[in-house]
């Protein structure tokens, strides 16, 4: 490895002057670290001297696990089948091309600054541990915008089609619940329920709430939606008409209503500047000689003493032997390289399915802020590929990125089996439903399944082999192996998950070595290897 | 003026290349204006040449007033007080001196990068007029985090005094109301209301919205908050348990839960990148020697064929005559300048009472970023100075500016009679409630209060004189002189109802320029004068 602790702290203070050494020594325990609930790690800086570790699969698992391993003073030693760090964590730009395992090549030829977060696109601000990390490397963040009320609601068996703004929805929503309610306790209906005092007060509340007019009628609000606009002049603002509750009752529109309050979904999201890939990207700067491109992993064996792993260097047989190995390959991936695995293991990994969601990105003059007033956000449609989701970055730039579809390929029957061009063309018959005489303006658009990937061939895990004490077994070590990933957590499909199960490998690891130091020498694999 | 047509072009497409000249030369007429909304000026360019416009004021409305009346040929001087464009429009940082009318200055001295838009700082996505002017003046936006979950409502009477975050108020009263209004239904109380279908439909509805479980009752969620986060290993989540429905229908809580609803305040919202300033800087540019700094109105006065106005240039007397004058100046100051207007507008002027917002900012090391996730978002108290906002722009920089109150002087009892030191030790204390222990962080605390400023002597319209009619007087016509700015729109305090009142403006002196081309030429005033 070759980088002494001093210039490793030396090459992050580079990369991000002094407060990123700072951050650093800080992680490294040297310092007591203040961040929300990223626990420091609990096992002792230099521990990890003199003992190899090596890390298989340079996504966010591998290369947490190999950051904070280097940081323990572990001899690590990262290899990644590809060319780049990141896995999922990949950001389609000019230049970059999606091959698919069939042969398929997809180029991409967006104009300058245009991208597409291919993988992960979202950090909630309660991934405590990603932002931590990307404070820790100076990733510099931007508001992701996953709430935005001008976006659609569209189902084509309500409204005559017609998309329905979010803001309507939403806040009509609210008031017929409020009326209804608000009818209830006039009725005396939750006279047992609540007090007289509360009563008084749940109706003072309703008023607000809905906003309900003194009788408790619902008529609209400016929340709802304008017909028009206050303005200059006499020009007054007039409140819409609020939808019936007949029509809000539509299960096409209560999904949309509520992603947004879903834990993980919830403003503030950040995304970083540029490409969610600067995160990976800033990993690998750090770590340095530590990561092997181009090495995919051929065996995965059990040696004397730890771990012996084959690989191709570029194309050259090459071997590794280590006291442990961290394996943070997708299961896809795994079941198809020889390896020593215990029988429990090895039928969760064989046993295992995965999810097979896709993007379908497309450039565009961004009609939606120009026409729709529509900044960032997500539509969402009942039929066809959904959500439309629309670019936080670069606001009110001439072009922009559009994603017309962002799901499963088996959520829409028979969705999983047309052509690419057949996909692109009920994208963009999506787009057409929430802005009509705008699919016209979309180019360049490129159907991105994670199922056809090579080196991933599936989204996230979708089921783990050997029932329900799969993911039971994974979270333990194998003799010297231990699992990380976002598969290895219960945030199956967010960086977080893989972050906080490449930190727990860690600790596991620092755990076994230091009760490796206690024990006799003999007896401990790092010091035999 | 001295600039022709074509060096105007020239010079904005100067300022933002090829596309700033396009969307010019579309705003002139010249190509048709795509934008929501942002109806085109209806009268001719070429219009108004050879007659001079004079425009007092050089805040949003004064400037949107010389921009458009540029573009349609007018000879345009605007006079300003200040050395600055743009009013109220204006961003505090390194090097800026607040200084109230009794001599008492405050000198800005935050790091570099660090600002506070000290007078307007939120553009909603529906604001079209200035989110156009934004892209035509190519003001590059970002994302004004106006709503956030992590964000805390707090009362000295609730709850201890212990804030309550937004995600917890939000989503557990949903649930509260969700679970009454099931019951209620499951009762019967609603068999008149709903038919048979619809009751199913409710049920299943509430079962989302709440979200409730099979039974109809509310147990909390994700949405509301987590107590254990999901994690790496056998880390699964806990639900926090929900708020009960006495303490969220405490009243001091509803306004927090539901601001981010209203209209004008609905996510997406915007702000320039570096400061809100860069909108008035952008017109100032546009508009080149147009523009007089240093240039305090003394008398506005009719003349023989329009008027006459006398000003101080850089403390020396002068005068200026015009066919017609746009005044977009606050009423405030207009009442102490000797004046010309007729009888019902000054009745209307000097009976007029203006509010008195302020905003409490001060620097410190981003404590509700790394110790509470809050990126963005205000937070709101029901003592003290409220709310407690968090900055939008360089997330994850070191240290920010977080305002401690935003809100009118005398909105609290006794508040506008203390020193600014003790106002800010209110500020300091409110801060301290949401954050405890953070206070201590807090330096270089500044008391914005727009009463005390010069040349405005109030953040905006209270109340106009001359009862009821007050406003009908100010949008006619008034002989040679037309009003302008958010008092003369139904968007008091907000940029876009300043830029529609002058676009109103300038088509009110278009459509009389017109019809002035087409009477006898003795009648018209600017071919007399």
């Amino acid at each position: 490895m070759g980088i002494s602790r001093r210039e490793f702290l030396t090459r992050v203070g580079h990369a991000g002057g002094y407060a990123a050494t700072f951050a650093t020594m800080q992680s490294l325990g040297l310092m007591e670290m203040k961040g929300q609930r990223t626990k420091p790690m609990p096992v002792a800086p230099g521990l990890g001297k003199g003992t190899k570790l090596v890390v298989l699969g340079g996504g966010i698992g591998g290369l947490v696990t190999a950051y904070e391993a280097y940081k323990l003073g572990y001899d690590v030693t990262l290899l990644e089948a590809r060319d780049r760090p990141g896995g999922r964590n990949w950001s389609g730009r000019k230049g970059t091309v999606i091959e698919f395992v069939d042969g398929t090549k997809q180029p991409i030829d967006w104009e300058e600054g245009n991208y597409q977060n291919l993988g992960p696109a979202r950090l909630p601000s309660t991934h405590w541990t990603m932002l931590n990390y990307c404070r820790e490397l100076k990733v510099p963040l931007e508001v992701e915008i996953n709430t935005s009320r001008s976006t659609l609601l569209q189902n084509d068996k309500a409204n005559g089609g017609v998309p329905v703004v979010q803001r309507k929805a939403m806040n009509d929503t609210r008031g017929r619940v409020s009326e209804l309610l608000s009818k209830c306790v006039a009725q005396g209906a939750l006279d047992t329920e609540l007090s007289a005092e509360d009563r008084e007060r749940m109706k003072e509340f309703l008023t607000t709430y809905g906003p309900l007019d003194k009788t408790g009628k619902y008529l609209g609000s400016d929340r709802a939606g304008l017909k028009v606009t206050p303005g200059a002049g006499d020009q007054t603002e007039v409140i819409e008409t609020p939808q019936d509750m007949h029509m809000l009752l539509d299960e096409s529109f209560w999904g949309g209503l509520l992603y947004e309050e879903a834990w993980d979904w919830q403003a503030t999201m950040m995304q970083p500047v540029g490409g969610m890939d600067r995160i990976p990207y800033a990993f690998a700067k750090a770590l340095g000689s530590i990561v092997h491109y181009n090495s995919p992993v051929t065996e995965i064996r059990r040696a004397d003493h730890g771990v012996k792993i084959s690989y191709l260097d570029n194309g050259a047989p090459k071997e590794i032997e280590a006291a442990y190995c961290v394996v943070a390959m997708p299961f896809s991936i795994l079941k198809k390289i020889p390896n020593d695995f215990s029988p429990e293991v090895k039928t969760v990994i064989n046993g295992s399915t995965m999810a097979n969601s896709y993007k379908m990105p497309w450039e565009a003059p961004r009609f939606w802020e120009t026409d729709f007033n529509i900044y960032g956000g997500l539509s969402f449609l009942a039929q066809g590929p959904s959500p439309v989701w629309y670019p936080s970055a670069n606001l009110m730039a001439e072009t922009g990125i559009i994603v017309g579809g962002y799901t499963d390929e088996y959520s829409q029957p028979g969705f999983a089996a047309l052509s690419i061009k057949e996909k692109l063309e009920q994208s963009k018959l999506s787009i057409e439903k929430l802005h009509p005489g705008c699919s016209k303006l979309l180019r360049k658009g490129i159907f991105m399944g994670w199922a056809h990937v090579k080196w991933n061939e599936g989204s996230w895990i979708r089921s783990y082999g050997g029932g329900p004490q799969g993911y039971e077994t994974m979270i333990k070590a194998d003799g010297p192996f231990y699992f990380a990933g976002d598969t290895i957590s219960n945030i199956v499909g967010w960086q977080e998950g893989a972050a906080l199960s490449a930190r727990r490998a860690v600790n596991m690891i620092g755990e076994r070595t230091k009760s490796a130091h206690l024990a006799p020498p003999a007896a401990s694999p790092e010091t035999r290897a």
